[in-house]
């Protein structure tokens, strides 16, 4: 399988904050908000694999900002690393000030998408390639999370953890 | 005011065919599709005028292709020329083959936005840049498109649209 | 195929603006508006039909009016003309003064429907008989809508297109 | 304050059943029809009564035929009596054969509203004037079912539910 | 078949009222609870019958207290009869208070719902068994209830109708 | 502040999957189950702390079983232990057969959210008393979880997070 660029599979979603959207104090729902980087997620993850893909899990998500009602949301999806038939999703989403026109993180996620085949049997993805700075570094955490993640669902020894060992000793 | 380029108002709306958008064909209703293109407009208004926007009126749009549940749709609006206090927006909308990877245009369309105060009076706006060759040719040809306008309204008498007259004599 | 009457196909739609569909100013999204009057446009287009219709094209719609947050707006959609596989569906939308009871136009708008197969295909439909003074009307411009889409599709040479060339010499 | 026919009151919502709206066996819930039914009784109740309306019960409603995906629904409500500040409406729900043309009943529902104020308290109402032969017929039935009514609610004794217990002895 | 106790098909819907779901005094649409109504009774009954189930009718339903957005919505169903292939579901749906938590009941509606197999035939019900003093009551009275449709609905003469004839003479 | 125990904010939201939340392999949305979630999670902050809560973050969540279209869908929330503004929610999710009534596990989840003023202002909660084994652990696997998200987060030294250094050393 040919490997593809982690930029190839940028996923823009620009798109307003709308009234049944927000909770009592205006504002977006938490819940609604993973729902559309969920969306944004999987479109990432299927023009990488090119196939139907489902989530498999969502990373630990902090909601920094409130995002008011009527706020212009854009959520940027990329691959940051694949791992056999998974792919990890990096997200980063952006409020933005309509009269400075300025823009601000509002947070970032991180999703895993499974590729499956019209019957859901997952299915190997092609690897993937980060080129700036930024997709390098996501794609080396991805391995510490990928550990991380195996050693709280109890798959993988602490010890064996390599990676995640050397923050801690 | 100071003029901004086209593409600074550019906006990106990339999101999936839901099931509950479809028709009795399984595929996204021309209707859903109006809605999306709508947003997207709006918010390319508003990043080119800091303003709040409203529609003003949506020009002839074709619906050539059928758009199948499940695919994933791109909506790309910019701001293609501006008229005092109102601003005309060119959308391309593109749909991707899953496993090519390859995207076809789906449609064009041509909203018209006005930018308002907080009471909703009109509001003038920077005039816009165009840059490449396609926002040049889109730039003229929305004089045709506006005089069109004016004349099918009754606000302008055939003879004066110079740019649309030319097209018959 | 046996024409049928131009009221036959009549459609009224009347609804609330609920909160989900407004703007920051909370007044109706036009783009739900929209979506609206696509879908009793379809169904006018259906009941002319007896067939599946599918959304083929928008004329120039104008939003004249703002439409505040829990108005009653009535959408009225009726066969204009066809032409042979396709119908120009002509819609009057009022909105009402709860007081008062006064109705006012709030905008008007034309969408093309065609008639297709269970797979898709264009299939012929009947003709329609205009009898009041406005159908008439309308049935009559519909022709130079027509050959206007015509020209602005490339599909008719300006000189070909006698009806409205008579507009502008 | 002056009487108004039933027939002023008048208020059809022609909609489509989209898949969002179906149960597993592709028919419209039955918690879907009564949203719109409700919807369009609190626009004929507003019609009638120039005031802000909010629901105050819901009579027996049985649904006789299920509604398939893809239908056109119409739903039209009428007031049928008014009783101080309440307003009966009646409604009758058709579906239509998209070959034949022909339409036939789906179900019938009564619902009762209040006319409010801005602070939510109920206002008088003008009565109606029942027209038709239908109308009449519902006029009349209207003042047992606002006994049997009171009766279920234990606001009136049986025995002096004359209407009603003519039924029954 | 086994009969199962009323208690095994107690169905709890707690949820917010959303923007989307409110009328122009802010408070709870009518129609929304209904249909919120009907996804819980349906899924009690299903618990109860263990097959696919479809709204049969809806009893009287009083609406004596506004649901203001933002509220939190409980609504609790449970079998309280059935009948060879139906079965009558009753709700009671509380609000809570924010500050002090107390519950309030803000109405209760009986619903009935049918068992139909994979085509929509009817099917046979378990009989329920009626444990608590209130479901007791409410298992008795789900026989006059029963008597009072069809009556209404011409299928039982008055004088047959033996539990209800009694409350009127 | 008086202690509370967990069972006290014990919410319970079943529902049915609905056509508009599924995925092309007709499965639940990750998505929507996120936002369904966070609803349920809310409440159940909001029945601890008598106040308005936002949602603080999402901790890992993994998708280990697929939600077929039409499934009922139990999601119980509970507070598991709180940290002055903050309160820990955990999420059970279930799903259940029809035909033979069993519950199975369909995957559990943990939010935090913050209890805040109508200005948006954090505010401090009462403790929580866990009761049952289960409720138990939770609340002392809590600590672990707050230690790590303060490492992950950058505002706690690895060598001070105690309870986690323990896992590793």
């Amino acid at each position: 399988m040919n490997p593809r660029t982690a930029s190839e599979s940028l996923t823009i979603l620009t798109d307003l904050v709308l009234p049944s959207e927000t909770n009592p104090l205006n504002n977006l729902f938490g819940g609604e908000l993973l729902a559309r980087m969920d969306r944004a997620a999987s479109i990432a993850a299927r023009r990488h694999s090119r196939r139907i893909t489902v989530t498999a899990s969502v990373n630990h998500v902090a909601f920094n900002r409130s995002i008011p009602l009527g706020s212009v949301v854009t959520v940027e999806a990329k691959v940051s690393r694949t791992f056999k038939t998974s792919m990890e999703i990096y997200l980063d989403v952006w409020i933005e000030d309509r009269e400075s026109g300025n823009k601000t993180k509002a947070n970032e996620a991180i999703y895993t998408f499974v590729a499956v085949d019209e019957s859901g049997r997952p299915v190997e993805v092609a690897p993937v390639i980060p080129e700036t700075e930024l997709e390098k570094q996501r794609y080396d955490a991805a391995l510490r999370r990928k550990q991380l993640s195996l050693v709280l669902a109890g798959k993988m020894k602490p010890d064996e953890a390599t990676e995640l060992k050397a923050l801690f000793v």
